[in-house]
């Protein structure tokens, strides 16, 4: 997820903290939904023309630091439940394989089982 | 987020399938919340006793696979934003220990708006 | 959020259960966030004319399904909580209003705090 | 989902602001998600004493808030694709008694398909 200082500083900041109660695997997920909410939050209402304009104009902090959020508390739930995260992605990328072959899939979003 | 080789896995599977034009930001917003959604569901009605039960058991599978779920949107979000995670992350982390001084926070999980 | 009889018949339905334990208030706005999810997904990847397409189609009743979980578990909650929607929404409103002045927000989703 | 009087209210609001341009349902489904993130952040981080105190205290007013906010969307989610609620929920429900049936579910919340 993120490199090994980061997660240092992350874990760090944690502890100063005393949050790690806080942070069981559920109040983390719920803190993830949370996050991804506000993150969607920056977009809404906005064409695709409208979103592209705030990525390129002053409010791209803002959405970047909504990603930073998402990012952490993904970093958190990964070190506290022992992820590989490389590993659960390429993983789940082989059974995405299987679910969505590519003649069927090719330029076709629809879910493996509307297929 | 993930290292090179995953990450050129995964534009390899969207490539190959021709999705990146379903992949615009706001799109991949709407799918980090839907995956975020999945990955509670595996814990919902449960205690903490419960998930941890859970983790150790023959569903870790799942919430792992939920997990990559999130870490593979995540990762599509920041390569097409050009996003460097650990430098947005190390950026968030220092306005977060601004907004939460060790000695007003410690122990204590209350919003910054909060105190 | 439901007419009385329909109240009834969610209070049995989770009476017979014995499911009360399960729905703390938080557990309760869990499963709202859960249930949303599932009602987006049923939208994720389509353009607003595959949505209206769906929506005159034979997966109407699929979406019409999603919907009405987000309706039961709001419901649950206003119960619990002795909320009384159409109040509640009514005192929301008004502070709208105030937040979003008609010459302001004509034409434009703008947040009131983008202004 | 609210009476009449109050989504009547709802609409002048939302004409009065030119603001049905926005409200596709996918639009409103995404600020499904949103708002139920919002409510969802009131209880973060809290125990179920701690969600029980601040629904007793001053901080009720605010949950209530963001419950109305769920409710609103809601209610323009269903008069826009002209779903009756208490139909949707009833019909829902007996199909939620078939999946859970009471003497495989009593005290007991595993998924249908956990059994």
């Amino acid at each position: 997820m993120v490199n090994d200082n980061v997660m240092a500083a992350l874990l760090d900041f944690r502890r100063q903290r005393n949050w790690e109660q806080f942070h069981t695997p559920k109040e983390l997920a719920v803190a993830l939904t949370i996050e991804t909410g506000e993150l969607l939050e920056t977009f809404q209402w906005k064409t695709d023309a409208e979103v592209r304009g705030l990525l390129n104009g002053s409010s791209r902090e803002r959405v970047v630091d909504e990603i930073a959020d998402v990012a952490i508390v993904l970093s958190y739930l990964c070190y506290d439940l022992k992820v590989d995260v490389d590993a659960a992605v390429l993983s789940k990328l082989k059974k995405n394989e299987a679910k969505y072959p590519i003649e069927k899939s090719y330029g076709n979003a629809k879910k493996y089982d509307e297929h």
